[in-house]
């Protein structure tokens, strides 16, 4: 860390900063320069430190030079993390994943209908919602437990691990009985209680990053799942808040490549989310597959004018088949395989 | 809810419409415009409505005429709701509420201290973190329940309501036996599982708006509490995290006189977070008041340099006695009362 | 336009608001609500007006039903335009143009230089800046009409029609004599006396989007250009400001389809500016392409870490060739062409 | 500055750190740490160094420790700056100003009944838009000249200086000859070339930060004025864009004491445009003052519903008297006067 102090600050004022490092058991190395001076702080970082230093008078700003994770960083685990979702599909290979499905479960039948579909196009895991985060507390809210059961009931008729989002510690034990992956929605990337819960799970965990997350308190989240001893981490990317109107939120497709470079861990692009409007989910899977994605999540819809949420921005089954070859073909120039697509050139 | 048909839609697409919404139990108020036609939907509104009709083929938009929230609304309820939070303390009413003490509690002494200074200098309320939400899973994460029981007796011993902060579904009995008042934290603004806990208890609940809570997310947060049983409920403006680097967020003084337009709950300043500069508390701290809050949070730390948490954005005791003066000046200019503190004026 | 009427508001406020759209020689059309009354304004639309009836009495909203833009608008013009920059060179058709070169123009040596090393690698428009608007008026500002003159002379030995960005109304005839692309910054995105100059002139323009500008706000720029006669423009996403501070800008790769869907005008992506760190800037571009873009704007320099201005996001001669085979890739991917790459196919 | 080096970096890449540093006429400072190694750069900053030392390989990341700005920082010039913009009024002293008028100049008797109702009400300064910046090309800009010349005329009679804004540098001698303060407005805070023109004239100049802008920047927009010789410079915030919709803007309080802990220029609060409701703009007319600001900029109409541009956000003549006395009670709680309002107290 590095404490940038202020100009009229007396060689005393210098003196007590440098007193307070040393208690708390590191070395001040000071550099007087011509209009500041600077303290290095040497020693074992600790994230509460920052706010210590800040709090002490005459301290202008304080600078970490490390960074405040550990478990997700790269700099720890330089190659890329694979975590395996049974049945077979692996996350962050060269093989890409695609989850899709409809937003909520809405009946036995329907899943089924819509795993059967989804599988048909070339998808390998399985969504579904049976908790349902809705801002309004008079909203569709999902089955539940009725809707884990039906989901767990179609992966495994078609042979795809399923993956589902878990808003309660109370729900835990449910969600890991029928589930391959739990998810943790953009509301509760820090609930940290949440996160400590599923870092106790040895199932794969998929973390959203929130509609105002940084990336650096994004990773954090990440490193509480880790911290608990779960190493089955999976990122995804769902478009942040902005000041645009013009669309539900902004895909952060810049999140993907510095992820990537940060951290060993895999991460998922979510355009129906990162985006919210139908016409703009197969441009923007196509641009997170290039920009280096390990997979995509889709909401997929037989009839988007019935669906119970998120209608808007699912696609019908037939244009999720026309995303998926277009998908199939972006992700070999960018040196990815998509099994079970007949791609375009393969096709001719 | 109005439907906005884009322009190239046939007289079939526009039946196909009209049916979706009579299938929905509602009328279709037709206008044919020049270049666009508009339905009018009239019948009662249901949230989950939108997105239905968003997902229609030939809607361009989708606009809501009614608030989606009830309760909470000042429409169904016009005067203002007055929180009773014990020991004679009431929230909403013509006397300012001031909510301080330390970021956390860190022993039994130091909370007791802080209580008996805060109190000297005008506080009527008493705050303090047992459970510590941290970005970081390595940093202090409170005293837990201890902190509780101590936070508890400091508070009967100076004769003041207690307000902690909850985290978690599996605390809500221990949290609710010590403290008056439970505040739910900007990060779990929307954890809406914890909204449903707070709201089947008669304790008041305190709800901080989100980092990047909208206005009317932050009100149907509060729907979600009062929609199963709680009236009691305070909301806290606590910043926003907007593009500005210079403060850790930015104070949204603008939410304090809407929300007092929209909503007959009372609200609460907190310049501390708002803020995160010590510097910066008392200016904004009046400048809350000045625009009508009910109330102030305020951090207040006997040695903030050597705080477990937040010391940089902590008032010393002295700094908040100057503060609280200068509170009592404003809050007599905006026709409100601050008991407890001499007033300049009465001082002369 | 709808204007949504308060529920306190009595038939004779009512009266009022329909008078006053009469007045405006438009027609009321009034739906009597159970909760709220809606009325509808008949006749042309007109940009002032929704301030009009914001400010009325009892009005709680005022929806706007058609686009405030015509000519930028796909629904006047279905056809997406073609804009010829000369030698051969179009913007937005198959082929993708690839805008190259350095930030600023540091010397004549310097920019024949980088003309024909970008020209070796496949760029097919030579960028340079000459007026550089720069945070701090201490930095390098550009040099002037010296540096258009060696911009022009490297274009014309390259073969390349060039681009550089036009700061002020008085340097307008320089520009015009040298440029063959008039860039409008970021910064001046609403600097409305500039854009009237510039729809004056039969330049094509290529207008970026402002740090925090909407879509809407920038496609009311270009109809700034466009409504002064100048049917020339391409349109710029070059990131925009979040709260996001990992990265100088953010992408918004939502923009490229969107952009695409409501305009005809061609879109060129900007990833240096976009991401402002060179290991993003090709992971960022394949994205872009793939999004749909028309094309992109690279910064590319001989010697970052001696560049005059932004080094941290220029790419090496060398990393700009490997950057354009990757692009080449995706763009046959996405049934786009680039004409001067020696795709990794062909070189089969 | 400081540079933290990135650990994988050898002793060789760290010599070549070095000697870049060197080569730019500054001394290197080494300290090797346990986990990275960083380097102070002693010598005079510019503020293109930063750009050039990201650029440099293995460079982690660079810290600036000393501010960019010099002429507006309050380290240069501790005492605050008073700017006298005629007919007795101040900027910047124990005295608020208050700017008050009709958003756009409406016509010769429009705005002397403006000035008159405005300056009974307690206003010293005349505000009115002879250029508008309006986001349509299609909406009314405002009467140009003529408007110049009716402004001037209505603030003779009234013995109060005017403001208005400038847009343009083909405009500067128009607007110097009729106006006492020149205002730049949010779109043109980085329209580096108007700021270099202001900068050559002695007339005082009120610079509205950007919808956008950091307060860095804008404190380096004033810079630019500052470094061409004028020192009159007034700032205004006038609120920033955020995620929020409920308002057009929202108004940044904490601004006001940060920029006076910052810099020595005097601070007007625009709660028009800070909040673009005509309910809010009292509440945060009373917080600006609250938090330290010099005086208000609010728009005035005697008939908003009538108004060319900005009904929904002015106060009627009457509302505008209002406004003033409650103003008038928080400037004396916060130890400022309001001259030409009869303070409740007084009236008495």
């Amino acid at each position: 860390m590095i404490i940038v102090v202020s100009p009229e600050a007396t060689p005393d004022d210098i003196d007590h900063i440098v007193a307070r490092i040393e208690q708390t058991g590191r070395q001040a190395h000071l550099s007087v320069g011509t209009e500041r001076s600077i303290i290095g702080v040497i020693g074992p970082d600790d994230p509460g430190l920052q706010d210590v230093f800040e709090a002490l008078p005459h301290v202008e700003s304080v600078h970490r030079v490390t960074k405040p994770y550990k478990l997700v960083s790269r700099d720890f685990h330089p190659l890329n993390t694979i975590v395996d979702v049974g049945n077979g599909v692996i996350v962050g290979g060269r093989d890409l994943v695609i989850m899709a499905g409809p937003c909520s479960i809405e009946s036995e039948d329907h899943i089924f209908d819509s795993a059967r579909a989804v599988k048909a196009a070339g998808a390998n895991i399985l969504r579904g919602g049976a908790y349902k985060p809705r801002s309004s507390p008079y909203a569709f809210r999902g089955l539940g437990e009725e809707g884990l059961r039906c989901l767990a009931a179609a992966g495994a008729e078609t042979g795809m691990p399923v993956i589902t989002e878990l808003m309660s510690q109370r729900d835990i034990d449910a969600v890991c009985e029928y589930a391959d992956i739990i998810q943790i929605g953009a509301r509760n990337m820090q609930n940290f209680m949440l996160l400590d819960e599923v870092g106790k799970v040895h199932k794969p965990v998929m973390l959203k990053r929130a509609l105002s997350g940084q990336i650096e308190e994004w990773l954090l989240a990440a490193e509480y799942i880790m911290a608990q001893g779960n190493p089955n981490v999976i990122l995804c990317e769902r478009g942040i808040r902005t000041f645009e109107t013009a669309y539900r939120n902004t895909f952060d497709v810049n999140a993907i490549p510095l992820v990537k470079e940060l951290s060993h861990l895999p991460i998922i692009a979510d355009p129906s989310h990162g985006t919210g409007k139908v016409g703009l989910v197969t441009p923007v899977a196509l641009a997170g597959i290039a920009a280096g994605a390990d997979g995509l999540m889709i909401e997929v819809h037989n009839d988007p004018e019935h669906a119970l949420s998120d209608g808007a921005q699912s696609l019908t089954y037939e244009k999720f088949g026309v995303m998926m070859r277009a998908v199939s073909g972006v992700a070999a120039a960018v040196e990815r395989t998509l099994t079970g697509v007949r791609t375009p050139a393969a096709a001719r």
